[in-house]
């Protein structure tokens, strides 16, 4: 009996049509350049053309969302408009309250995103309470405990945007 | 004397008139499939009627909110607008605190989606420390030692909806 | 020296023309039924008439907030709006973590909902760590160690709406 | 070397035109008697006139910050608008949660409530774990060891009316 | 191997025609001072001219979010219009709660003013549990144990404001 993981997709999708911004944070990069990696690798497997995904980082975190909702501006001015976007950032908690007031902040910034721009905002933050966690959750831990989270989010840009996105319905 | 328990219905209700949709998470899918059943089978002993009920599915829980509104977006235009969503995931604590900062920005997301959407949502998100819990939640854990919460999501949709929903007065 | 204690009222109010609507979860039904029977003893003692305080229920608390939206709205349309809302709920803390979020999400939701609907809204959610303290603050405990917080909803609600209600000033 | 400490005000301010709103809380009415007073005291010698200090107050924490917005609509509607508020409660911890969730709710309220109303709103809610904490804060416990919060609160109420209030540029 | 560490930046920026804004708190002014002059040298060395750095105060963290508003609003009304701030304030942990309602509360309003204003807010928040780690921040403990984080402040509005700012595409 499997409780935990997301199961089979409950069908088919073809990003072929799809237009994919990812927006990342820089902070931990080797930890976010293999998530990044990872939903390109995904979106790529699920039909998404190259020329159709847009990659911009920023500093941290915190300017994930408004990275975020620029980026989507800047691609509706450019007649390219996204159908959806992954907000990629990586928090790991320190010795001081930033982690806490950060991750709730950007959490519900990248959640309340999704109305304002009605595009689907995939949320591919981790907030982690060590180096290791995030590691394993990149797919980059010594012993590769776990799948690289970025897959994921890859997969979940295409069923929202395919299923919720702006030209779905 | 029972203190807790939600106590009889204030009222007899009949759901033959509504639509109603359900939006669910697919993370721990046997939790989630028990609770969208338990929800499905309340509805029906209320009065909704099968080909009234809307039923599609997200990757997590983040997704939940978003994909709730825009199934009564796409109702709308579809012409069958719905007059309450219940809004189902499964978030279970793990080792980093993506369960607490996700588990917090979903129930907010959902209770602020009412006013934006203007029916009401109902909350059928489980906030467990535990699997055991969740699946006690959803009727299915070996001791059978509580009931399934999809029931109590049903029989709160079609109150909600006779009594608060768009076409309630 | 009394530190604690709302203290005298600052003027005396007279609730006559007031007319106050309380809506109310039904879990932990005889907690709520004494807070909501305190509120409308203290409406009744300081005017209000029996014909002018109008309440309806909704099955638990996270359904407090639309539901004090939607018969605030109820009221407009019936011509009788509403000068003040109390919303009433009793949360405790069971094993997984539903009573903080719904305890959170619920009193921003009512302290927000103030400037969507233009009138006071009364909060009357007690969040318990144990029954013991919610039946205290109920004033059903077997020592009536407290007095019933429900009359103090009823007191808010005739200052506040005589003071900052919609026909204040 | 003293790291703590709001420093010296960083120009002189003259308050003779402004008008300051006050709405304070009742419960814990020593503590609040004391802390308005020294918010009153500041104002009166940075300049500002009796006759343009209004005061009003609300039965608890919760209802401050709409009781807030409500003077000030009132004071518009009077041709005497506010150009700032100080909002003034104290929170001290009981056993419940009741005092984590309105804390919360009513410290963004009143940040929140600022863009609403377009006028600064000095934050005077004391957050206290005991009355001895809120005591010290108003500068009535027996030793003294603090200065009392409301005299910041006035002299804030003061800096921000004149460089950021209505009238400011 | 680097984990944390924000890495390169992902292109040179040159700030010759912004204009930045830093709206900064009074409270623990040593370590203040410290974080701004941090961030107006990395401002310079990217090229930003002196006369386009807009500085303003206000007394503590609380009034960030509004000064920050407010400065923009007045830049913009002397046709001089910012096109990034920076928001900076140091927050350390004492005896009450106040310092997590102020955090909390702060963080999330500059979080939200990125859309109202339409430029983006550079998080320049310190949330510490001591003096000796607000200090370190701002590279002045005695040791020397971390670098100015004011620092990391400047470089970002340059690269936000270029990237992403107004005037950005």
């Amino acid at each position: 009996m499997a409780v935990k993981g997301v199961g089979e997709l409950d069908r088919q999708y073809n990003g072929a049509d799809l237009r994919v911004g990812i927006v990342h944070a820089r902070w931990n990069a080797q930890i976010i350049e293999a998530l990044v990696n990872g939903s390109i690798k995904k979106l790529q497997s699920m039909g998404v053309q190259d020329k159709n995904i847009v990659i911009e980082s920023v500093p941290g975190s915190f300017e994930v969302p408004w990275g975020s909702k620029r980026l989507i501006d800047r691609q509706k001015a450019r007649g390219e408009p996204l159908d959806v976007i992954i907000s990629v950032g990586t928090l790991i908690k320190g010795s001081t309250m930033h982690f806490e007031y950060i991750a709730d902040a950007t959490t519900k910034a990248l959640m309340n995103l999704q109305e304002k721009v009605d595009i689907p905002v995939i949320f591919g933050l981790l907030t982690c309470l060590s180096e290791e966690q995030a590691m394993a959750r990149a797919g980059i831990d010594p012993g590769h405990t776990m799948h690289n989270h970025g897959e994921d989010w890859g997969a979940a840009a295409v069923e929202m945007a395919a299923k919720f996105g702006p030209n779905a319905f």
